[in-house]
């Protein structure tokens, strides 16, 4: 779709998806904060013109990279908070959702996990990010309150654990990666809500 | 005991665990490569001169503080191995091992977990830590054979999940951290081996 979207123009050269696409993995390798507009033109091959034809800066570009991310998880949040099922059944859509945005748009959530608060758009990041932390504490707590989860952590500590390990993929998942069968969501939700160990029957002797 | 170890020397100043404590601290700041001799001479408030009266560079720091994390964890592998109980027993040992290696090492293992391989010192770390996780996913195999944890996942896969939990508590655990009554490590062991969701009896209404 990146090709196809630079074709549509007519010309040789980058539209705002496919120049998004290789400034992210520019800040991704570099860090937003390491990376000049003079990095990025010699990365994409055009004059900083050319960049500056199709957005105001790199700080437009982490905001669109960040804005990718974040609204691809707001986006499974308003399902889930659509969703008329228990708080326990409502948290595990919102694990299995955010791990399919996670791998459908990863260098746009690895970017957004490693932002420290630096500029005004980290910050506008770094704030709706802890607005979805609270809507997963608030689906944690709801569920503790209807005896659907363990109530031994705080919702605080048990939503950070769930979210470490979603948000975890980025250091390793890679697509194409083989999960063996299952999907990644699958897996992800299997060890969070059902854990590794293996219960009832005592397994055939083999 | 940094500070009653910078007074054994019987003067004011630093000795290598207390400069290396700042230095770590400094490097997670800015990133190893990010931080000249000059940053840490800043930082300490001493001459480089006086750095190198205790260390031979700031190679030398990375080294004691990968080795720092790197013995905690191989420390609790050893535990492990001469352990004689099932392979899911000992991946649990393990986990809560490495999660309390983590809690007292929490500079050293974060800035391990930041390294790229960019010098020997960087990719002698990376080859340990692969190590570390061929020994875990060894366990998970074992574990599966003995049908004691669900065999859906490659045991590689089911290893990066498991590590993927326990490493991405740097990313928000502080000493201090209130985990309500359960320790960190019994809060990890339950969700990855017993999973979020109560089982067993359903729960009394309230």
């Amino acid at each position: 779709m990146t090709a196809t979207g630079a074709r549509r123009r007519g010309r040789p050269g980058y539209d705002v998806d496919s120049l998004l696409a290789v400034a992210v993995a520019v800040f991704n390798e570099r860090g937003y904060d390491g990376t000049s507009m003079e990095d990025l033109s010699q990365r994409l091959g055009i004059a900083k013109s050319a960049i500056y034809h199709h957005v105001a800066g790199k700080e437009e570009l982490l905001r669109l990279s960040l804005d990718r991310a974040l609204d691809g998880l707001f986006g499974v949040a308003d399902r889930v908070r659509a969703t008329d099922a228990p708080a326990v059944d409502r948290l595990e859509l919102l694990v299995r959702g955010s791990v399919e945005v996670l791998q459908r748009e990863l260098p746009h959530v690895t970017l957004l996990l490693r932002v420290r608060g630096n500029t005004e758009v980290e910050r506008a990041a770094l704030e709706r990010r802890r607005s979805f932390d609270r809507f997963v504490a608030g689906l944690v707590r709801q569920a503790e309150r209807d005896g659907d989860i363990s109530p031994a952590l705080s919702p605080t500590v048990t939503a950070h654990l769930l979210f470490g390990l979603v948000n975890s993929l980025v250091e390793w998942y890679r697509p194409g990666s083989r999960t063996t069968g299952a999907s990644l969501a699958d897996a992800v939700a299997a060890l969070a809500f059902d854990g590794l160990r293996a219960r009832g029957e005592p397994p055939a002797r083999r």
